[in-house]
């Protein structure tokens, strides 16, 4: 163990150096943003929405709009003390790792109706209470409770062959003998629509490769419906990822009440091409499917929420969050266990920093998002009346991998998006100052439909579909320093948000 | 189906749009080759080994060389045409990738002792003779027949987990009611020799992450033994690949008769590194593992042999070779089913092109290279009065990605290297002109230990590692077209050593 004690000691001597060199470019780059913040002056109708003097960093470039903006009213050179403090802090502490270790290690997986998810709500309420948040408590909701149970895929013509499939959630189950007819295989619906009703009876394999998780989904989420509309007897789907390692991704799939409800589980991409080779060669593959999948009766569980309560206005919110539940393979590391605790950590290290800002900054670990966005309704239901006193809400459910800025709902009010652009330069020496153009969540879905500024954190998602919703989203995908950045990131934002004299929005909230 | 013709007949369309580019820019290659090769006149000693013309392409520079070589002796002016007619035939037909396709998705892995590897040998001495090869047979080998049986790991404490494995092989099992022990994980054989004794009764797991195959594989090979030398129960090895996606990679392990047999099974970099931060975090984790592994008596196999026969010397030989078997996992796509069927075609393709060479070009599909190269053994056996006729032999076990070139044996003489070099320069069209210091391989080392000049196909091995031994290991895998370049390598190498009017290695061969 020993060892282990100086891997430590190294490891914190290369996060101090890495935070020194990050504090001096820091210092450097807000330097150059303190001095063109000086006499910003209004910013001609119609003129590019860019800093007005040159950039300190070619990073420091605010994404481009559609629109002219007004000018921010946010001055961010008062927060680049806090923003020096939070970053310092953030990249000096392993808490948040060393909690996500403790969620994914030793709670692991949590699928909607899991002890597991709701010995997640227990510790995350007791823990919250022991860094000292506001308000820390559990707001009952009821979940769903699919249960995957076993279930097997084996080809028994013209070979035999067992193939790894996990069934979708939400999906039926199969009889007890499961489900034996020929495989027919297409790589999209018009190739379905094509084939209508030759493949009744048989079994539809949707081989669509990867264009991009929302192109590429819709297999997942309708094919089953669209197959039984057929009469095709189950539906399997080639897992939405670009990688090919013989790894199955699950996720949600929903039934068109209108057709018969048919079994469905995704398959790899090797078994996909091997059904597809064996189609066009006119091998005729037969297929048994077996799968226990059901739904239990509802169970109890809770969005856990705590508070950092505002100094001045008590009542106006920042909301941050991500979602407690996670599918039920793997650790939910990056989907969405760094999520929550990305918010979470944001939150104690303003506690702990003395850094109470203005607003109340609350944080919602929600429940069960992946398989029925029961937490995100739950918590509108709970707050109905406090929606309009919610300045911002801002979702992790991306990863957390290395920080590059927030994606503001394309509703946001101009003046929150100036004031978003602005308030984001203070990232720029950890270069996550790149604001998009949309930007959101499920879980906070409900309440910006409700006009609340959604908000989502924006990472590097270049390896995200790897591992989402397999056996391979576990800890050692989440890197530590990336973590902090993300803590950073998102603490810097819901701080100076909460804590500006104007409302990010300006006069409009007010109105409300 | 119709819209798989139509597919079939424009990837046909692409091939001859390739080919016909390849053999423009062949053309021109070769005529500068044609034109540098009239007069080479001798190369003076200690110039660099390099074309005395200016390349043609920056490709066609051949490998620097440690020593000074004689100059070469073939002629390869008079190999353009055959090189140009063997390219351009092995790029406007789907024969190799068709076989390979009958080969992975229909007679499936073929580890030593299985039915399938039985059924692969029966298959291709069939198909060879309806090709028309000369003196196709099956020679028979006795081979070893490990079977893995059933195999489970699961964590007991601090909490219920199960682990992906694969048993190594050649491992013995474990009682039936498995191996139950704390693990202790270990970064490299230095961490084990440290912990020495207090390894004893435990289960030593050894997480040292991929640096290359050649110095990882170590811990997959010894690891059994070094472990129970300090009384260890067990070992688990984390998979030897860079690659983590909770895929287990197989692989064989030899015992130290010195020390007690214990089991010994591969894990997931995941499931590695999980045990490793409990371990760091003195979590303690107990795990169960269960294998049923085991020898039963050796089993016929065989060596499939065919030529196609020497116009002038039919004694002497150029040998081309991979091995049929595979592990029990996957479908033995790029190990090795790729290599046989590209030296197969290689050959197939020089008959039907009607290209007999002066010397008989024998290939050789190797059985049991995985785990016990009883193949190549047996082959070295039976053929003993003639392997000082074996002017050359090719192995290809590295995958059919892209090829590059040939790896030449270091032992090979100057003037073996000197041709070798000049003879690739046929193939820079097509970027395999690489001839690399050292080559060789498991099925070709007990002869190339006898005093036969060795060789590998050498391929882009990007991505082997991350799908080598594993359920991965499928003809997705394989790009159709780099099978095919592979084909054109193997093909006029062997072909142009076979025909050179000189021996490959100079008067040595007679000397002999």
């Amino acid at each position: 163990m020993e060892g282990t004690l100086h891997l430590r000691v190294l490891q914190s001597l290369r996060f101090f150096a890495l935070i020194a060199t990050l504090i001096f470019i820091s210092a450097f780059t807000l330097q150059g943003l303190v001095q063109s913040a000086a006499s910003p002056g209004p910013r001609p109708s119609g003129a590019p929405q860019a800093s007005p003097s040159p950039s300190p960093s070619p990073t420091a470039q605010p994404s481009p709009s559609p629109e002219p903006l007004p000018p921010p009213t946010v001055n961010i050179a008062d927060y680049r003390a806090s923003t020096a403090r939070i970053i310092g802090a953030a990249l000096t502490t392993d808490r948040a790792y060393n909690r996500l270790a403790y969620l994914t290690d030793r709670i692991g997986n949590r699928l909607s109706g899991s002890t597991s998810l709701e010995r997640a709500v227990a510790w995350a309420v007791a823990e919250m209470k022991s860094d000292g948040l506001d308000n820390v408590r559990a707001e009952k909701v009821m979940v769903p409770h699919w249960v995957r149970g076993e279930e097997s895929l084996e080809m028994t013509s013209p070979e035999p062959r067992k193939l790894s499939l996990l069934g979708l959630g939400n999906s039926v189950s199969t009889p007890p003998e499961g489900v034996a007819a020929e495989a027919i295989v297409v790589r999209s619906f018009d190739e379905l629509d094509a084939l209508g009703e030759r493949v009744r009876g048989k079994i539809v394999v949707y081989n669509a490769p990867f264009v991009s998780y929302g192109e590429t989904v819709r297999y997942r989420g309708s094919g089953a419906s669209r197959a039984a509309r057929y009469g095709a007897v189950a539906a399997l789907v080639r897992s939405i990822t670009p990688v090919a390692l013989q790894l199955p991704h699950t996720g949600a799939m929903n039934y068109d009440e209108k057709q018969p409800k048919i079994p469905t589980a995704a398959i790899t991409i090797e078994g996909a091409e091997l059904l597809q080779r064996m189609n066009d060669r006119g091998e005729h593959p037969m297929l048994r499917l077996k799968m226990e999948a059901k739904f239990l009766p509802d169970a109890e569980s809770a969005n856990v929420v705590a508070e950092l309560k505002g100094s001045e206005k008590p009542d106006e919110i920042v909301l941050m969050g991500g979602h407690l539940d996670s599918w039920d393979v793997g650790q939910g590391a990056q989907d969405d266990g760094g999520g929550v605790i990305a918010a979470w950590e944001a939150v104690r290290l303003l506690k702990e920093l003395g850094l109470r800002p203005r607003r109340t900054i609350r944080v919602v670990l929600f429940t069960n998002e992946e398989n029925g966005s029961r937490g995100g309704d739950g918590y509108r239901d709970a707050h109905r009346a406090e929606i309009s006193k919610h300045i911002l809400a801002i979702e992790s459910d991306s990863g957390v991998f290395r920080p590059e800025g927030f994606g503001l709902g394309a509703a946001a009010p101009a003046e929150a998006r100036a004031n978003f652009i602005e308030i984001a330069k203070l990232l720029a020496g950890i270069r996550a100052n790149r604001i998009a153009a949309n930007g959101g969540g499920t879980d906070i879905n409900p309440i910006v439909k409700e006009g609340v500024v959604g908000a989502s954190l924006n990472v590097d998602g270049t390896h995200y579909f790897d591992i989402h919703h397999t056996q391979a989203d576990t800890l050692d995908k989440v890197n530590p320093q990336e973590l902090a950045l993300c803590v950073a990131t998102m603490a810097v934002m819901a701080y100076t948000v909460a804590d500006m004299p104007e409302a990010l929005s300006g006069p409009r909230l007010a109105s409300q």
